[in-house]
């Protein structure tokens, strides 16, 4: 006869024939999915798959918009693929601004844990909801809505967002607009911005046509 | 014995106890829900509230967009709550346009029917995509994202959008910023645009602050 | 010091370190999953796999049914795959018919934009819903009921389907029934049909067994 | 100072401040949503909300089909509501079948627990998938796709079919033809039947028109 | 001209271009996905794939549970891959158990077939649902609860559960304690348990650490 | 004629004729439902309901575990429901503890912004996945399975979770056990614990029967 941890052994991969339902690692040389990226296998993944090192890390705001942005997604994180959750540290500096943009997969909810950041979005009707928030402050961001965050008062601002998804994307109105080769007549057209305004953020934003 | 029509009719009303899950048929004076209109009683329903006849009439285009958008989405035909489905009618003048838009809740998928229509949209990554469509040729935009119709050659266009969701939600990013009363230094500190621009366009779009 | 347009690509790219929760055009030659196929590489997408052209094109009724539907699914448009959305020109000349039929995994949203369509559904508790269809006219089929459409009127018909999936699926119940090789005391058992009638339907259809 | 359990029972209802996301038992007498039912409030919930007793009862095939189904839907059993699981009650007397039909919302899995069943499905494509079922065999059924179940052998058949929604819908197909008030030259349209079987049939099932 | 039965198979392949809607059969070999398994090819499907032949057999109760668990999840029956269902049978002998569990991916239904059984899950407020279930009588377990199955009365006791997953995942306390190499400490320190009373548990299930 | 701003009012009312897409703040005296709470009318919102002022205050963490769970969940910010969202801050003292846990629909990312803490959770499979968490860190908890916190090093620890659901749950496998009225003898048959230790920990977590 077997001992009895053995029998439980086989009993217990009897039950829990695969884990597939518990995670899906994410293997980033697979291909994706319309739900995510393909799974590593279960006897590969390791704690470090579920763990991201690198929110406590100032990010570089050396940059035009005196703001970074950490990501920790499912590209950084692959435990965090299919889960329908991720998370990203936002550093702005003073006089700083996370310009207009939106997640088209998520929502978010920004927690400031430092300095103070004026926050809002904009509703399908043009309602404009914002108000400043400070240290332990909390905002929800709907999903694909247009959302922006300005830093405010007298010292940098630091904040995570939590967002619905894995992988929620950021699409920033002015990067879309001026960072890329769409002709400049057309930005005018589908904008009403002057001929000159856009030639004029297009060489701020490195866009070209 | 019962006769075996009522025995059927007896077995039919055991074998189909609700057909709640056939659809929900929005009630319009309920509150409504995170997944849509709560629903009128079954046995009030009719086909009128599965028909909507208004997309074969031409939308008024004599506005500063000269275009026209005829929604036929939960709020106008109840049947297509909680189905995943609807669609809108797009009018399109000569020299018309339909600006930066996103549906948040929606992907959309539109075919013309008549006329010529540049259409584009922008990813998450800043690449641009985007073709001039004519009559019988579909484009889709992914849920989300930031894309554009315009008007091209010599008669006006006219086309059929479908979406994913019944209530899509349509938010256009000049309306957003211009047409409210978010505070002109707000908007044109998440937009970089000039004091100038924001305030002749907060004027064209009837905006305050 | 790098130059700022160059600062911002970097940003950029840190932000939106995948698009893969934008879009995930179809590769047809992978593996397919229960969320749809598998994505193309991001950097082999173009425009024209968001690109459809082919609804402008008449369908060839010379048949038994007198009736034509050109899908535009993820098959034939690879960026519809994983969006929820999808269409269909439907053509039916005079006295053809789309015989009875479902959608399994899609509700339809059936916009008529030439002649005049009888369009009906049965629900689950048998009650039925149809209504004729003029030009303009637009009428929702709930996922997975059984529906029809029968030209009326003199002339030709013309409509396109939008559906909640991009691979709704179809389901017409005188080929799921005539069409194969289903065995005919079989087909008679679980439909009430005469010997006489599954055999001449059999023939009509192309079945065998 | 509180007395420890106290104090545990104050952090316990911090810790849950509702139970909102464990169940939502239905409130039969509330407006439905496209979700579901609404929820009943968990302080009058109790454990006969998550049980049905009713599934041992052999039901009454007593008619023409010479089968019963005896649905747990959420309907019959409210704690089922919004939990995307439900079972019914298969009865086959010696020569009965339960019709080509189809359950718009769901997928089933059917275990045979007496006697033998012959059940098959019908693919989009027209293909058909059949086999004889004895006792511990189980089959699935795609969701939204036409099945059937014949009972053969020289016994009644007993089986438990499971679905993956709490009211997963049942459209049979000579119900959904011949049991209303369909017109008979619509039907014979859509179907390609005869109008002597349609009449029959009609007759049979109850229906007018 | 073709013969009309050609006409038709064209037109068939023509309105199905793909049956990808309809299911998904599991191919273990390629990788998984978060919406489950990646599907075969549909040309090698058969019906096999849809059919489970074990639900019949006693399980072997001969184990420290006095219990046994016969899954039919997507590993043992890939046709359920993707569709949202799945089932297994249980066997308990006199005074056997299923211990605390969970199913972290799906709620329960199940149905005492044979026996009677004491079931009962507790809420996120640590309220107590409990009965004692008869032959026929059927108790639901909602996604993610802790719940348990007691045989009682002087039988042993069958019963079908039915999930809302083709993947449930099951995680019984005691092996999630005990059964592994989750350090003693840690243990006491998470379940407020003593040493002795780990250090016992950990010998009966198998557990090191 | 209408002035232009007028007239492009009347376009935006048209081409946005609800928000029921964007939000659904909760109304917590209406019913609620399987997918949330039932929404405000929209008039009555304002950014009030969008913050939550709460996560910047340490929690009491005077009591047996040494440790406070303050949620931001869709009770206390109603902005959050159907969104898919929430979040909640975890103080955990010198020597304090989050015992076993789960949160039934929901999966956690938690980020360390204080202090150390070893935190792990268990797989289906049994296998154990813990780390120590340091300022910075973060770590996913895939919906569903059994988790735990513990604080370590030599100051006090703080943690913001995020959540995939506006309303996680969350259920302590000590508090599910010792903290109700759940029978002694039952607790005993489904977790293999002593009598004598179920006894003392039902009086340390205020348990009765």
């Amino acid at each position: 006869m077997l001992p009895i941890p053995f029998l439980l052994l086989l009993l217990s991969s009897i039950l829990s024939p695969s884990s597939a339902a518990d995670f899906c690692v994410a293997d980033l040389t697979l291909p994706t999915t319309p739900a995510g990226f393909s799974c590593k296998k279960e006897s590969t993944v390791t704690v470090s798959d579920f763990v991201f090192s690198g929110l406590g890390v100032t990010g570089n705001t050396n940059n035009t918009l005196k703001a970074a942005v950490t990501p920790a997604f499912s590209s950084q994180c692959p435990g965090l693929n299919g889960l329908g959750i991720s998370a990203a540290r936002l550093d702005i500096a003073i006089g700083g601004v996370v310009p207009l943009h939106t997640h088209p997969a998520a929502s978010e909810f920004l927690v400031v844990t430092q300095g103070a950041i004026l926050a809002g979005f904009i509703s399908s009707s043009n309602s404009v909801y914002y108000k400043t928030l400070y240290k332990g402050d909390a905002m929800v961001f709907p999903r694909g809505l247009l959302h922006f965050q300005v830093q405010t008062g007298r010292s940098p601002a630091v904040a995570f967002g939590s967002f619905s998804s894995p992988n929620p994307g950021l699409q920033i109105v002015p990067f879309a607009l001026f960072a890329n080769s769409l002709p400049t007549p057309l930005v005018e057209k589908v904008t009403f911005l002057d001929d000159a305004e856009v030639k004029k953020l297009k060489k701020v934003f490195g866009g070209t046509g």
